[in-house]
């Protein structure tokens, strides 16, 4: 009946080789989602994405329904359509950027009331509000609206907020449901300019297209708490695939592979599992190792424009003096253009000129560097090879002691957007 | 003996077709050449701009000489290691630059003393240094040094830095030709980082690749100064191209034309010649029709990056209210990406959320447009249709009456670099 589904195979641990099928294809896991904001994976073209290997893509619903609005999407045609993005896509539903970027107003049991980040324009977001944008919109997978609570939260504030988004869960749902069965409303607002083919607003527009709605696991850093808010969203319904939100926000690494392991055995292996917001190369492998099928992180695309570079020996920076005269390739091997066409040494220059190629390469690079990473962690499962492969590729990538890789305070925590 | 060749064919009035062979390959003529003021076509790879059919690029031998330094360039290979373009290149000598942004110091019959843009220090380029400069850097075509004057400067002025120019060229000449025969001087203060190949300082490197220099007519929008300037480059030697400079710095269009239709007969029609910095898709028309063959400019690069798009019927402001709703490519049977992956809608997206796929992707639609437009030239030409062809596409493009066609104020004096 549904058209999502998930297999898995090569079981090693907790990590496991899996396929999850979407309307828009299917996506072998574990893997990286690159994002893309405001409906483009920041710098870089559909096109070169896909040619390093990117296949499922992650967008962010607050953003794209301030601007260009959800309405906009769906009228013109979707956010495929409008992304030109052929594989499956995922939107989050907001709820990290309303308690972050927005000017927040009030929070209610009803929903929360805040100043957009653009033009402090008043805007209310209920479950069932953010359920119609990320239905106009389009994505195979939409995220749930929830509640969000500082890293350093108490159990109290935390737990609160953990069984509010639950309670959310359900009016999403409901509202789901409603649009798959009633249809979409009408879209009477927009029009085409003379001479431009029609908008998508005809009859047909109205049903959504198949969609899967994720429900988030809360809880702060309490075993207790997440051990909850995985029953409760379980023993709420049958999902297609089950998040892990509220990481990677500042608290400290092994609090963050607690949570996994925590909630490892409380989430049903026939399900896909997203980690939200993460991360570092390093992340993803820890990740994989407790579970995690599925990631997104706005770290490569906002690092790589800054001069921070992926490599398998940590991160570096591109602009430091000794690669003034390198004439070797960022990393050997690496599918990427800033690797196969060019050295270090130009790369450096670009960035120290402020050329808008720089950025573009090592975003590219770094997303790259992810997609290989997370395929070569298929192979190893495939191969049986696993554990040991990982515990190398950690002991190499750490060996170092890259500047950025200590701590978790990335991912989620630090929207690309505003 | 010359590695440099033109030939030319299917003349109709001034403008004609040709073939300008140089050791990096043959240019066909009229040819606009995309400009990478800092070894980069801003925000563009090689590939892309390969892609949409970029023949020769130019840089610029002031900036690269102050940043990366042209003894870098040369020790990572050159600039066409250096920057991976395989086609031919050219670099500007830095003339307009030394007199445009930096911070000029003292002008003597010797050369220039100026502080760097950069970083204030005081630098002398006397034509001799910017010859050894431009043979460090290795392009295919390398300009002399010149003197340039403001656009409203009095005859006696233009005539002094004219005649100045000349001396200059003969000392260019000089100073080209010692370095063919004894050899760049041997850089000894650059080395490789531990682990990197070498740099390219071998006994070999002394000697430079096959080069030609190209000298510039001067003289402003004085009819006189142009043809006593153009006579005297022709009697002080042989050129493989020569160009023509000082044009489009502000000077009404009328005079631009009237210059050019000066210098037509006092050019040799067997050698190519290029009018510097020049320009917008219908200033090329208008040069082709004087029988121009080689442009370059930083306008396509710099109006795409600020959202400005050019069309055949005149230039578009992608970020105006109607394309909002407009699924339309920006211009039809284009052969960028911008054109065949993505429409007007999205692309004004981009613009209006500060997205970096926006520029570009305007930069490489606006390089695309007056690469297309030079190729279309072309077949005009070897059609025998150039007149009507040429008469046709400014009707065209004029007609709607576009903002930014009305003027000369672009091209070399709008420097990309600072």
């Amino acid at each position: 009946m549904s058209a999502f589904s998930f297999r898995t195979s090569h079981d090693q641990g907790a990590a496991r080789l899996g396929w999850f099928s979407t309307p828009h294809g299917v996506v072998e896991t574990p893997a990286f989602m690159p994002v893309a904001t405001h409906g483009t994976i920041k710098g870089l073209s559909v096109d070169e994405v896909e040619a390093v290997g990117g296949g499922m893509m992650l967008s962010n619903a607050y953003h794209l329904s301030l601007r260009p609005g959800d309405a906009m999407v769906r009228a013109l045609g979707g956010l495929h359509a409008f992304t030109r993005w052929k594989g499956p896509m995922l939107t989050d539903s907001g709820g990290f950027q309303v308690f972050s970027l927005a000017k927040l107003r009030a929070v209610s049991e009803d929903g929360v009331e805040f100043r957009s980040h653009l033009d402090g324009s008043v805007q209310q977001y209920t479950p069932e509000r953010v359920i119609r944008i990320e239905r106009n919109l389009g994505a195979d997978v939409i995220m749930q609206f929830d509640e969000l609570v500082a890293g350093g939260a108490s159990v109290a504030v935390a737990q609160a907020a953990m069984e509010r988004s639950l309670r959310w869960l359900a009016r999403c749902r409901v509202e789901f449901e409603r649009l798959e069965r009633e249809g979409r409303a009408p879209i009477t607002e927009l029009h085409a300019p003379p001479g431009a083919p029609p908008l998508a607003t005809h009859p047909d527009d109205l049903a959504p297209p198949p969609q899967s709605l994720f429900p988030i696991v809360q809880g702060g850093i309490h075993p207790a708490l997440r051990r909850a808010s995985a029953r409760g969203i379980l023993s709420s319904g049958d999902w297609d695939g089950i998040a892990i939100g509220g990481l990677s926000v500042g608290e400290a690494k092994p609090d963050m592979h607690a949570m996994l392991e925590v909630c490892d055995p409380e989430l049903p292996r026939d399900r896909p599992r997203y980690l939200m917001g993460v991360g570092f190369p390093d992340d993803l492998v820890e990740g994989v190792r407790r579970g995690i099928d599925l990631f997104d992180c706005v770290a490569p695309t906002r690092m790589g424009r800054h001069g921070t570079a992926f490599t398998p020996e940590g991160t570096v920076q591109i602009r430091r003096g000794p690669y003034r005269t390198d004439r070797r390739p960022l990393v050997e091997g690496c599918p990427c253009p800033g690797c196969t066409r060019y050295d270090r040494a130009y790369l450096r220059h670009l960035f120290v000129s402020e050329e808008m190629l720089g950025p573009r390469l090592l975003a590219l690079h770094n997303v790259a560097f992810l997609l290989t990473l997370m395929r070569d962690a298929r192979e190893a499962l495939r191969a049986g090879t696993f554990a040991s492969w990982s515990e190398d590729w950690l002991a190499r990538f750490r060996e170092r002691g890259s500047a950025e890789g200590g701590t978790a305070a990335d991912g989620r925590a630090e929207d690309d957007g505003a």
